[in-house]
């Protein structure tokens, strides 16, 4: 492959801005272990054996992937603007709003993600920076990019983030006026209960804010609609008076009616859970008595008893043999089969790997006698939730799909499943775009090449649900 | 903004795959200091002053870029690989192909670039890995990312490319098989000649290749069919042939028989230039005399001669002379003015801060009396391409076209860039899909908003053309 050896080279920020070496190596780092060791109580809680493969370097890597996550406490705006800063003629008073310099600067799509302050959940950011240059000077391009980096890489809320990129690209290059517009999504919190019951618990919550100072600090300032004009040929259609009504209130779905903690119901939190995400909150350099983060322990550990999986396997059985009775199933096996399918059935799961969400749709098709009835797509949904409700790896979940329904429906089954996984995206990586796809074949599907592609082209054309 | 200090952290890659902590800081290493040097040659060849504003940093900013997009000479997959097979039951050959463990795992999407070993331009790269597991094992789906990218961070050829992460997988993995199908993306050789006649010389050179190992090593295997079909459903249209044809041929544009220098012209080149550029191709751990790689020193400086702005002076001056005179367009003033608009003129230009191709497009609008004939298109065409053949920042075009059309049209004047810059994709804040919009207004549209407004929304709402 004609690789070097691996050369040592120490990675930095541009101008200046030195990540650093140490002496520790990030093992060995106090904070690494605290979150480690909390990781590990986390783990127990939901049951698990921490010792299992899989999971053995489960708690190194997430305390990876949240220092990583979270590296913007570490990191000072300040001196990522300082040294990009370039005069540029052009910007006095006389020639007024000439030129790009003394003009509107706009850097549209730069995709971000952060950590809600609410609940810990990764959620994605579309970034739009726009400031107006003065006192003849412009700014790096990519320095916009990575100033509002450094603070969506800490435990954030919507309104919170943007004001924090305009107040320090406002300080930072005291032009005429920042303007910040943040397109966020955020994961739903799937419940276990509602997950069987209703299949459109996927999607997400969507929140616009806006933030503006110097020339933007009005609302209604002109200069905004021009800078909302530069992003509508982009195909973002903004409209001002939305993205304040729906800032009003808690955007986070643990925190709406239905997904907040019943008083009732704090007590079941399991409090050694509660105080592990607390001791995490300090490790990355936040106060975890703050405010806005005196909940969110509680919040963090709710979701994660989603993908504990004892009381499932009781409820599934229930159902199962509620529902269907494998013997009826297999009668008949003489005449002709065709392919029944049932596509992009929604799922939500957990990486064992990371402790982080990943979601999609799943397809399954399987081969029936003609004049049977096909399985009703609730049983199909139902186990679909089942195997995703734990901590899981996608090839995993495709697998014991595509076994149970094999079991129950005698053999020729086909699976699917399309996934985005945040540890793709919330990581050192940071793949957005990216999807996943996993199949399992069994019976006439493993050696029938035709039936496969039959299954596969029925598929439609389109991206992986909810984006 | 709450920031703490900045701490110490020292970046890694996972499981162990450390960049490294050095003694010598990055500007020291002589591995810098010599791309610095080999970089200010190229600037004075150019006819640049190196010392100007602007310039200052962008040897050691150039030096950065190429070092960080070429870290794929000090990594090894091996490493990155290693430790991140987890196993996974139901890989026996009793379960044949069931299971994501025993069925294919695809990852579609991921956003990589690369650097051309023909001309040392950055290309984009659409990357989808697929990969059969057996031995009872998975691996980390980020690795097919991370092992795509030690390959892709090199100077490379699609093909190659594509083979090389092929293999990489297949001895690090050991699977069934690999797939790998790559959509590459260069960016054409506009040449200054062409630019003022044909504004058509946008546009991308495509490429689609496609390696297989293992499972996947005969073409017309059952499983590249259900690879291509998983593709398929994410909008992804692959047909083998057309993957097979177009790899025949050179496909970096420097190489087409109309970019390639012709015999008699490869004296012309700046053999100092030449010289300085090979130096920067030992300094990334390349050997400049490896066959696909001895013309690329004079293919770049070509490319990069594109941008010498003093020749261009003299055309464009006497260009415009011949076809416009200011003193007709400035005539009667009283009749109610319109607003023309030329929309989409593409421009090509070089980024000075770190010696990287922007491009996008130019829309410029103007009040003219009623009744006269708007400015040929040809001739705004002409302005944009000279102000675009530079080192330029896109602040300063923007601001040169706005006042260069309002010395020749009499003042009002609203120039919108839109341009996507390789530096905001080589780099490291690797922000694909952002584009950035400048703003220029003169006259009348500096202080009618409802002018701007009307102008800016005559805008179609599209991307920035070519991607």
């Amino acid at each position: 492959m004609g690789a070097l050896d691996e050369g040592h080279f120490c990675s930095e920020l541009e101008n200046g801005v030195k990540l650093g070496c140490i002496e520790l190596s990030f093992e060995e780092e106090p904070e690494t272990i605290a979150i480690e060791d909390a990781v590990k109580v986390l783990m127990q809680g939901l049951g698990e054996d921490v010792n299992r493969e899989g999971l053995k370097k489960t708690p190194l890597r997430v305390a990876k992937a949240l220092r990583e996550g979270t590296r913007g406490y570490r990191q000072k705006a300040k001196d990522i603007v300082q040294g990009a800063l370039f005069p540029e003629s052009g910007l006095d008073n006389t020639v007024g709003h000439a030129g790009g310099a003394g003009g509107l600067v706009v850097v549209r799509d730069l995709d971000l993600f952060s950590y809600c302050e609410s609940c810990m959940l990764p959620f994605q950011v579309k970034c739009h920076v726009g400031y107006v240059p003065s006192g003849q000077r412009v700014v790096g391009l990519s320095k916009l990019s990575r100033v509002a980096d450094v603070f969506a890489k800490r435990l954030q809320e919507p309104q919170h983030l943007a004001d924090e990129v305009c107040s320090a690209l406002q300080h930072g290059i005291k032009p005429a006026g920042v303007a910040v517009v943040l397109q966020c999504l955020h994961i739903h919190f799937p419940k276990v209960e509602s997950a069987f019951l209703d299949s459109n618990h996927q999607g997400w919550v969507e929140l616009l804010v806006s933030s503006g100072s110097g020339v933007f600090e009005n609302e209604n300032a002109n200069l905004w609609a021009d800078f909302l004009n530069l992003l509508r040929f982009r195909g973002i259609n903004v409209e001002k008076n939305r993205m304040r009504d729906s800032s009003d209130q808690h955007w986070c779905p643990s925190r709406s009616p239905s997904g907040a903690i019943a008083a009732s119901k704090i007590e079941s939190v399991n409090q050694g859970m509660v105080t592990a995400v607390a001791s995490i909150l300090r490790s990355l350099g936040e106060d975890p008595l703050r405010k806005e983060l005196v909940g969110t322990p509680a919040r963090f550990v709710k979701w994660l008893m989603n993908f504990q999986t004892t009381n499932l396997d009781m409820k599934l059985n229930g159902f199962v043999s509620d529902t269907v009775d494998p013997l009826k199933l297999n009668g008949d096996g003489c005449k002709e089969k065709k392919i029944h399918s049932e596509l992009n059935l929604s799922f939500w799961s957990q990486c064992e790997h990371h402790l982080l969400p990943f979601y999609g749709v799943v397809h399954i098709g399987y081969l029936c006698t003609e004049g049977f009835n096909p399985v009703a797509k609730s049983l199909l949904q139902s186990i679909v939730c089942f195997y995703g409700f734990k901590l899981q790896v996608q090839e995993r979940l495709t697998r014991q799909i595509a076994e149970t329904i094999s079991s129950l429906l005698g053999g020729d089954v086909i699976v699917v499943v399309e996934a985005n996984h945040t540890c793709m995206i919330s990581r050192g990586i940071e793949k957005f775009g990216s999807s996943t796809a996993t199949i399992a074949v069994l019976g006439r599907f493993s050696t029938d090449p035709a039936a496969r592609a039959k299954f596969l082209q029925s598929i439609p054309n389109t991206a992986v649900s909810g984006r």
